[in-house]
């Protein structure tokens, strides 16, 4: 059981994966906890490259070719073994923040996006993807209640949640049956009752409380 | 006018490079000469992963997608500025290599590696492309003829340079109009008068002795 937590930065994904990680260990069920690049080596000598400040004229091709490479080994080294040994991983962003992300955020070309990471992943594909949605406006909106204005930083960036945010929605409707979109805006521990009954459902872990 | 070099290993063929670059010089013709890295920090940068031997579990994949990912750094950095100014780019082997080695050589998907470079190069071809042709057999034959018999490791071996030379015989017959095939069983000075008069041919440049 391959299960990943996606959503927008802000949305409170991470912090609803380290409750639900510490559900599952409490209930003694075999899993891992994961991201990319997942503590590799040669994924941790990748991000070095993709981090280093001197590759300023890095190209944006050459970056999603990295971050493709990152991801494979990631796939190879730690989440094909532990799925292997029957474990539920679970992973913090996987493909689908690509395609969001640099596919319909930044405009990149989505098609071209989706054939490298089928490549990178080996066709390997979440078997539940949980969406943590949030709109975009809500953060903005409590800032600019606070007096200050907007400013055109802040606007353009909106303008790309907005983008990724519909990019998500897109996805979720050309694979209806693998994502659970969870409404993000509501305090944590109602977030997490839904997120442990989804992947109890899924999993078919017996739910206890 | 971008000029590449292929042809398996002990063709020669960057032995004729060098003496067609010192041509070029003589001539006072612009160009550069270059090859995967390219000198890029980039590019040096994932060579060190890919040749480190600690990253022995690195997959297949990982391998294709760090390989593609140096050649993009090299087009974006280095063959496409060179070619803008109005440089003769030679390159000793590019993409071709891939599809020869990887995908014919050692048989991974012949598909996907061509989307994945043609994503590299952003479509990027050579103009010219030079093969420099020779049976892998007789480096073999001249090895037993010296009395050792040839090995179990000298049969795989021998097998794999064949699949190479039919991936490029293949590759050459796809767009026979791009490549040129040159005998390389045949003295330097002899094979340097054919790869000068190619050249000239097709870079519009005056042949003089």
């Amino acid at each position: 059981m391959f299960i990943t937590f996606e959503g927008l930065d802000g949305s409170g994904k991470t912090t609803q994966l380290a409750l639900l990680v510490a559900y599952l260990q409490e209930q003694g069920i075999p899993h891992i906890c994961t991201r990319e690049p997942g503590g590799t080596n040669i994924g941790d000598q990748i991000r070095a490259c993709l981090h280093d400040v001197a590759n300023t004229a890095m190209s944006p091709v050459t970056e999603i070719l990295l971050y493709s490479a990152s991801r494979a080994q990631h796939v190879a080294e730690v989440i094909r073994p532990a799925l292997a040994e029957g474990k539920i991983v679970l992973c913090d962003r996987f493909a689908d923040s690509t395609l969001a992300y640099q596919g319909y955020g930044r405009g990149l070309d989505l098609e071209a996006l989706t054939y490298i990471t089928r490549f990178a992943t080996g066709g390997l594909r979440p078997d539940l993807t949980l969406l943590f949605d949030l709109d975009p406006q809500s953060g903005l909106h409590r800032r600019s209640s606070h007096g200050e204005e907007m400013n055109r930083m802040d606007l353009q960036a909106d303008a790309f949640y907005r983008r990724v945010r519909e990019g998500y929605e897109a996805l979720v409707r050309a694979e209806p049956e693998r994502w659970v979109v969870i409404a993000a805006d509501r305090p944590a521990d109602a977030i997490q009752a839904d997120v442990r009954r989804v992947v109890a459902d899924r999993a078919g872990v017996a739910l206890r409380s």
